[in-house]
């Protein structure tokens, strides 16, 4: 396993970061991307083991309810690519239990892809979306063929890929890219049947970062994404060759849209397992500034603070369903009940900016206008500034401006911005989601009930 | 055990029913209460078996989550009297375990009345709600001092109870009446801490009973409540004397609001599991009514239905979550997590509204205009009726609109009124509801996290 | 014009009426039409001038903002089917402006119905769903071709029509159908294409209604609905004969549309004005009945209020809007602005079955079990039922229990329920009244709006 | 009148300002607030006039609806602190005219001070907010007496004055401190019932501001807050002298809610005004990104581009029925009706973040993740991003990236939280505007409609 001196070390491999149009040259002294590296180092050290055997224990998949109820914290509490590492071998392993009947040689690839990444317990991002390019047409009909990533040619020894991968968090933090088709392809789609692992240096590899990383050169009044923050990445694919071994998908349209859905499976346990947390985060925010500002039994804020409590219950509702409800893979890998991930999942996502309003309505404006750790520290005004802040007895005017700083920084700056896009996006958008869930209940059994109800069924009686 | 027609026999027990105005003096020949004891017979007979020590399998409590999941289904199925019977059994005995150890007497004549209750194979309902007259004041304050129903006389005996008890579902077909406070009592108010068991042909007790029992002679058009209603009783007891083995509670103003309380734990649960049954099959109505109107494919038909689906499944999440999370009374009895019911209970009622108006939506303004049986079946009008109702080829006219029968008796007429109200108003109103929930919740836990999130913990790592 | 009593014995003119499966010979006699009956009546009397060129003011339209702003009021007010001949007065004259040009015998005919039919003091529905049949084939492909309303035969001195009319509101109780197609009809469906005046009288005419009407002998606990009800009609066309000079509209397939989307113009404005004292009905409703029960001080309850009191002040804002921006015909008949009508009637729509949950959440669960008139008029509980029902001192018990029908009247029973369903219905379901006001809006400022915050205008300054 | 360039030189008064711990000496070389002054710059260029007489049209009343409806779209237009300088005029006005009656000597000052202050054609702030301290206290009985702003010394010539305003938008780049009590004082309480103007660099006047200005250098991705930007001033009146000219209030308990009940009538219209063009503004974006993105006819996305449009609709409904309704002050000043502007603001701030959530959804993740116009101009990287990011044939790369940075500045950056967070608190959170609605509401009204569907009124015919 690495330290996190060493994950630091292996960043300097080469490779090909930009971010606000300049070209990053070493992380550790980018400012926009060092703490987000930081943040992955601290995680490497957590969980480092000297022996020469140890694997990581959040690639290590649940074979039970039980062991999956005891996985789940975790899943809500390491950094993003640790996430998208586990999600990525767990979803590797669905697709080769399935891809390995049709084509061994395929599964096998995988198989050994997936001893050797653990081995050399590396990260890794799943590149999914696409450019898309005009939504109206198919992949094959776009005018700009590159519009959807695709094989642009062959060789013995393996092929050439081009093509962009958009919104990929941390790529750019990150070991190797694991590229899978965006959505279904058919008959004539052949070459943008596509999966694979890339290493994120490999010649052609371009990647361009955003990030909600505060720029203030003094960011103690940004207590959370000071330490955890992860950018975002849109990968270029610019002719990159990809050896044999390293392809698990090349051509075969049937298996097109299997590793998207595999994945769905992993990646939203962690999803849901983060916002039941970041939920009651957003309970605890509400009643511990509630009570600083000596508001908290006022009525219409025990009201509020009620609906956060709700909110947050029935998305942790959810996860315990799915978890009693679990299922296994073929393989014996257990993972959440799609049904209850999902539905909670989108209760969270579509509640949120709501539950973000009742927040903000409890704190007040000093979420906005709370002077900075500087300004407090600066000996002119920060006496005047800490007599002013000062609100309930029991809690002091620092703590009181933490608070408020906390808030604005989870919810009313640049990272509660991008939390209230990916609420939304992540899971392909509100319609999907709706979908989906859909697709998992029992309609046949909602049928059954109505038709009785209905006195369409032969038994009327209890 | 008592067979159906053993039951209906029993009610020709004295009994001082009202209804519209007029005294009932055989509840087989009152159309407005005929078909709800109907209900109750049925379920009698479902659950009969000619052994004489047989005992009602509603009343046998769970001792286990695995029997616990297994009896939820049960709760949510049968009549409405067999589960307040089944709730009363329970609340006495959680009850009891409290009060026998500071009252050994009371709680002694707890738990004869149990066995005895078992053993006659009665139906109880719970008393709760008082007439409360100005809500501003206490109940010792009361311009009226009857307002809460309270003991106005003591005897060597017993005592003499007056006072009415509202919104008692289906009293007036039950055999006795579980009397407690409506809230907490302080000292001062002993007269009113007064738990007790009254048969309901007590002489002074007086029932006036309101119901959403179709009020048409041909009721075909309303498949679901001409099998299934049940009236709602207000109860009067006119300086009803009950005699010490009945009673329970006696001005130990400490133990008041120990049985509404003990209450909440049981209702709860039948009220979620009958809610996610319901919503269920408001979800197969949505759908069926959709394709038998050839529109299931309709987009924002398809959204709807997805809506319904979710708001379906957060509820039985919730149910799921607290039957994975029971917890055991002292004696070993096992209850579901109150927080998780309570959320799901919430949600249920808050939302139920909107989706009555989704269902609407999709299904049309048929629900309110669809002929009736006797319309279809008239000679002269019935063909052409039926004609001009056919809609998709998959089903036929009648079935479609029995279809809009089922919605609207469920949905837009006397019973679907009934469930608008009932929703808020079981557990309390909505206020009542949020409260608590937010009682139950891990406020501390959530404070933990929000203190971590803004740096004033020590620890900021994974 | 017409008194009451004429309306009354005009109706004696060998209409075919069914209800509940039987015929109806005598509308005064028959208990389920009967009160509908007398409420037209009664406008018939308010509205009664014996000045021989009398006409109704319902029927005069206004013709300057200031003129409708005082019109409005009116149409919230009267009798459903006086509304409707107001409508389809307008609504055809409203069309026969562009008729004339390409058709000035139809033109003509259309003026002098209206001239005629003001004269006559008659009342008219509009007729215009159809049975539609499988809503994924258009008219002409259905199995059966009456499916929507056709012409099945031509003759000289007239046309014969066949098909059905649903959800026509009042239709037994009118003096004439004011027949139109549902849709756009494209060239082929000429059949379908048809406009036409047919009294109900007429041979072929069936009608067969439904109705929310209390079905009690006694029904003074429906104080609302026992005055003001009106019954739905299924209306058969079974071959009927309609002379040359009642046919408005005979193929030209290009106005087929026009006669609906005219009536949009006049229908919508009587609708939100409804629904705006609908709205402030339910706000007095609800502080009334909190007055009532002593909780109007409660923190809760008063947020509820607000939420109505804003509710319904959206949807008198919509309608002040429209009324402002109101414009004129051709024919200078004045109405009100379409963007406003309709955001403001989908807001009150949409948000109308949340508001009676908060109106039930206020109200409690006595809006079920408050005893009827009947119950508390006998002498041996009509005193006990006084006495617990007696809730704050500034209300008698009696007022408090009319206020508590008042509210199961008008949203927990059959009207209430006729109500949740017309809200989302009337103007097509919500899906149709978003397209409608989205076709209205100002989208082409928005964007440019929207353009210049993106800096893609010249012009970034003030 | 000033022009833009004579305004930034005036901002080089000796004033007390802080941002981020550090002081500005020179505000137009301070990045994080040179170009919020460069906007208020441009909006005085806007309106210069070289007539020696001439006066800010903006600080010109209205007389007539009329006037008010030509006045409004400016009052929606102009930068923050011209907003509150007519604002703050037309209160002081207000208010004038109520004092003047029990004490001319203040009424003389007021009028004086503000044909002073157009004359000058200065910018002043309101300042209400103050700390507060413990909420649960009175002013009076405060650990800190100055956490309400208070006189410390009378002297013949004037006061001193201490406390803190927070939440003072623009103070900073203001003139004027328009001081006046946060809320009603009582007997007892006269040092806290002070209104007055304060120049912003009066000695013991310190400021310490924050902003969501872009702190990035290349800022071109921020499109609109890089040019149209405000810091919120935290201002410190550290023992402040005020001479007596300049007192409007020193005492007069009864008069000290006067003045922050006048702001609110004048503040709720460009509150309202503002809303009403954002609300279109996010219209227009999510059209325009839906079009970008080649989805503009999917059902959905019409669906929340329709919920949108409804949204922005009322909206600008209340505006319109506010101004249609409007009422003059005694002064002949007219302003909007309460009631509709208050219900058109509580709708906009109320609905606002679920309004986001739907552009969110509508626009994809690349709302956070499209690259800076650096990183397009980029040599190596631009074309592959531009090729990569192009959607629809119709809109160019360029566009649609400008589109996404447009809906990230307005709505998920810092400038978006900041929104979020105001929309509920200005106007003193939901709770407060909810009370104030009712407040303005014919409740009378509404009672005896409900009466009357109550049958507790005589009439009850049409």
């Amino acid at each position: 396993m690495l330290t996190g001196a060493q994950y630091l070390e292996s960043l300097n491999d080469g490779r090909v970061n930009y971010i606000s149009g300049h070209s990053v040259d070493d992380i550790e002294r980018e400012p926009l991307l060092r703490e987000a590296a930081n943040w992955v180092a601290r995680v490497y050290d957590h969980f480092y083991s000297p022996d020469p055997d140890a694997v990581n224990p959040m690639v290590q998949p649940p074979r039970s309810a039980d062991e999956l109820r005891e996985h789940v914290p975790l899943m809500g509490q390491v950094d993003f690519i640790t996430s998208t590492t586990y999600q990525s071998i767990m979803t590797l392993l669905t697709a080769a239990a399935q891809v390995n009947r049709s084509y061994p040689e395929l599964g096998r690839r995988i198989y050994e892809y997936v001893d050797d990444a653990k081995r050399r317990d590396i990260r890794i991002v799943e590149c999914i979306t696409d450019g898309k390019g005009n939504r109206k047409l198919p992949p094959s009909k776009q005018p700009d063929p590159d519009a959807y990533t695709r094989i642009v040619e062959r060789r013995d020894d393996g092929i050439v890929v081009r093509g962009a991968k958009l919104h990929i968090t941390g790529a750019c933090l990150a070991h190797e890219l694991f590229v899978m088709p965006t959505k279904n392809m058919k008959p004539g789609e052949e070459e943008y049947a596509l999966a694979c692992a890339i290493p994120v240096n490999s010649p052609g590899v371009k990647m361009v970062s955003t990030t909600y990383a505060p720029r203030e050169e003094d960011d103690r009044h940004f207590p959370f994404t000071r330490h955890e923050q992860m950018p975002d990445t849109f990968v270029i694919l610019d002719d990159v060759f990809v050896p044999n071994e390293r392809i698990f998908l090349d051509g075969q349209v049937e298996f097109s849209a299997l590793f998207a859905h595999s994945l769905g499976l992993w990646e939203r346990t962690g999803g849901v397992a983060l916002m039941a947390i970041e939920a009651d985060t957003l309970v605890g925010l509400a009643q511990l500034i509630a009570e600083a500002n000596g508001l908290e039994r006022q009525e219409h804020i025990k009201e509020k603070v009620s609906e956060l409590v709700i909110y947050a219950t029935l998305i942790r509702a959810g996860l315990e369903a799915a978890i009693t409800h679990s299922r296994a893979t073929e393989d014996g890998f257990v993972f959440p009940d799609e049904l209850y991930t999902n539905a909670a999942k989108y209760h969270g996502a579509h509640q949120y900016n709501e539950m973000v309003r009742n927040l903000h309505d409890i704190a007040g404006g000093a979420v906005l206008t709370a002077p900075t750790i500087a300004d407090i520290e600066n000996e002119e005004i920060g006496p005047l500034l800490l007599k002013y802040m000062q609100g309930s007895a029991t809690v002091t005017a620092e703590e009181r401006i933490r608070l408020f700083h906390a808030i604005r920084d989870l919810t009313a700056d640049g990272f509660g911005g991008w939390h209230l896009v990916t609420n939304v996006q992540s899971g392909g958008g509100l319609y999907a989601q709706r979908i989906v869930t859909r697709k998992h209940y029992d309609m046949e059994n909602a049928k059954a009930l109505a038709r009785r109800a209905a006195g369409l069924e032969a038994e009327v009686t209890a």
